[in-house]
């Protein structure tokens, strides 16, 4: 048998900055950026989409990113920018998909330019797929604008949309150009929003390390009632959590069926799907890690001290630690306990879940007691 | 200014297996491959896409490939092989991609399993887009069923669909799992398909391999006639230029604006859609070849006689050298022409056209003399 082996790498690279006020003239953070990649021989062109609900709180702002990208050497803002709604109801619709891809193909956005969104999770995962897509991937640039894109999903590798009712069941791995993240957004957060998007800081301290897991401890309260330094650490100390194992970790494109970040989202993605995406993702993971921490601790893993830190922490953040659907409906299984098999294709191959051996210490098994399971359900219910 | 920095290589490894009569119950080539992929905690999934024009031609083939499944160690084929049409209508069809992601969820396709196309490159790019977008891309493997899939498409890392009328708008680079050859499926090629293919190895010959060229030259006629043992070579030494290509000048997913395996296809492309995919892909860019020829020739690059021996070469194979599209409209420039900004804004950035230097050597322009061109134009033309 005749045989040819292909065989190469490719090397994906990218730097998560910080830097406030990032479309004030002053602020060169972002055009040096795109300066370093400006070619004589051709203008670039951007295309910004927008966040509706950022634009809302920031009226000023469609104006301050025209009149920023004018003074860009090398590069050319399409004539208009792209305000859509914010939140995971843009995942919801494909016609909005598509017409981002219009967007990109009628104002000529080609392999050498750049998508940019500003907005949240869900407007990033929407955006980087349109771009991840069309002329078999345009260059993207993240401007993320909540805590929980700060933190988590805006310095990853993933983008997606849900289809039928089934969370990031379209999507990519597409590494962005730069992430630029800017406190001053935050600012304008709804206290839901704010909230929540601390819950993957605790994920990640809870897998990996116990010192940040501490400081989140003990800064719960102060975090809650809106300290910005406190914030700062923890967007900062989380994102680098998040980006090296991503990089580190030998699976960037999550081959295997390891996926240790995925602490408490079993359940979560199942959640959000289930109640038509009115809990945010980030109460989902709330719970979710509430019930896998207190599963962990009735495996025999994690102290019981361990396991009520974990939860005080949750409810000084001011959220869900339980949901009713986790439980036997009139004796039929908890509908979210019937997503572990979904949860297992997602993922694919062997169902694999991360528990918590200690505090900052995640381990992985490939089966759940369903019994231990609902009376970890029950013990959440108790410690609302 | 804070900043973290990602950085990781991801490797990309695949095979391009030949084969004969793959779905023999006596051929292990692809059981092989695929046992040493099973695991003992799982059974992974396989969904398989048919063209029905291979169907068409092989009536036993699916009832074929159910039987071979079945002896598979650790896998499990879907309830249903799929059967969808043949040829570039189906990169027209997003309801059509839609309906096999549907597939995909609905067979419980993992990203430990695989999706199986089989048939020609159309098929092919169709469902590696439907399995790249999937849970953030499924394994898929590749059996190509044409001349120009088994040399050429088949064997690369793209895949793609048209969007509104725009040739491969939307796509991913997404190498396969494997790529079996099997030269039983060519034999009910029709003509076109048989003749069409053949370009890209005098493509790849012409840009890179001297003496590969002075072979199809002199098997030319006997390729055209159906001559298997040439069209073996032709096919398994394209292949490999085309995956040395891909995997050693350092750009497998074509971030540069360099692109010598595009070699003719600035015009092509543009054929095929304003022909409404009439012409063949083949066919589209054997013109491009000749037109590209003769503008090198033209360029004071290419001699008169290596440049009449590719228009013979090209002529050997009963594939046109000339369109009418190509030459002014009433005054008005040709639409292939025009089309040169839409090639350069598909590829990105700085126009780059690849042209000869000599035959076996490959040499990048940043603009074309239109003048010029429309002379070649008139030679490729005077020359059919
Ligand atoms: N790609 C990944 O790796 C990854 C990882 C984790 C989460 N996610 C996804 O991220 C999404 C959640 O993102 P999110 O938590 O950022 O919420 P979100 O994007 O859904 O936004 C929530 C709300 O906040 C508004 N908003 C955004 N920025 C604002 C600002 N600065 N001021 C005022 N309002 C603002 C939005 O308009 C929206 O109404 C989910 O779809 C989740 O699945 C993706
Ligand atoms: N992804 C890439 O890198 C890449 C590279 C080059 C070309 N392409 C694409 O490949 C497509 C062309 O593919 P193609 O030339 O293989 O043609 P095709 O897939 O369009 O098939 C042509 C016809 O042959 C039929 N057919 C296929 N196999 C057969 C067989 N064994 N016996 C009888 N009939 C058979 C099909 O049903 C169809 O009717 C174009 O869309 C082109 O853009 C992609
Ligand atoms: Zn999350
Ligand atoms: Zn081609």
């Amino acid at each position: 048998m005749e045989y040819i082996q292909q065989n190469f790498n490719v090397n994906f690279s990218y730097g998560v900055f910080f830097s406030s006020n990032l479309f004030d003239p002053a602020n060169t953070c972002l055009a040096t950026f795109l300066e370093s990649k400006a070619e004589d021989a051709y203008v670039k062109k951007l295309l910004v989409i927008l966040d509706g609900g950022v634009a809302a709180h920031h009226p000023q702002l469609t104006q301050q990113i025209s009149r920023y990208f004018e003074q860009v050497r090398g590069f050319q803002l399409a004539p208009e920018i792209i305000t859509i709604p914010g939140g995971e109801g843009v995942k919801n619709d494909l016609p909005l998909l598509f017409s981002l891809v219009d967007a990109i193909d009628k104002y000529g956005i080609d392999r050498h330019s750049y998508v940019i969104g500003v907005g949240g999770g869900s407007l990033l995962d929407l955006v980087g797929f349109a771009a991840a897509i069309s002329h078999r991937g345009v260059k993207h640039i993240r401007i993320p604008t909540t805590v929980l894109s700060q933190n988590d999903s805006g310095v990853g590798v993933k983008n997606g949309v849900n289809y039928k009712g089934k969370k990031n069941f379209l999507g990519s791995f597409a590494p962005p150009a730069a992430v630029f993240n800017d406190p001053v957004f935050l600012t304008t957060l709804d206290s839901r929003d704010w909230r929540s998007g601390m819950v993957e800081a605790v994920k990640v301290a809870l897998i990996k390390d116990a010192a940040f897991f501490n400081r989140i401890e003990a800064d719960s309260v102060a975090l809650t009632a809106g300290d910005m330094a406190a914030m700062h650490y923890l967007i900062y100390r989380c994102a680098e959590l998040h980006v090296q194992h991503i990089g580190g970790a030998g699976d960037p494109f999550e081959s295997g069926s390891s996926r240790p970040l995925d602490f408490g989202h079993w359940s979560a993605h199942k959640l959000e799907q289930l109640t038509n995406f009115e809990l945010r993702h980030g109460e989902a993971v709330s719970i979710g890690i509430a019930v896998d921490s207190v599963y962990s601790y009735l495996l025999g893993w994690l102290s019981e001290s361990d396991m009520q830190r974990i939860l005080t922490v949750l409810k000084n953040m001011q959220l869900p630690v339980w949901h009713p659907l986790l439980e036997k409906q009139n004796g039929q299984p908890s509908p979210v306990v019937a997503g572990l098999e979904e949860f297992r294709e997602h993922l694919g191959g062997r169902l694999t879940i991360s528990l918590l051996r200690e505090v900052g210490k995640g381990e992985e098994v490939h089966e759940m007691d369903l019994d231990l399971l609902y009376k970890a359900v029950e013990i959440c219910k108790n410690n609302q």
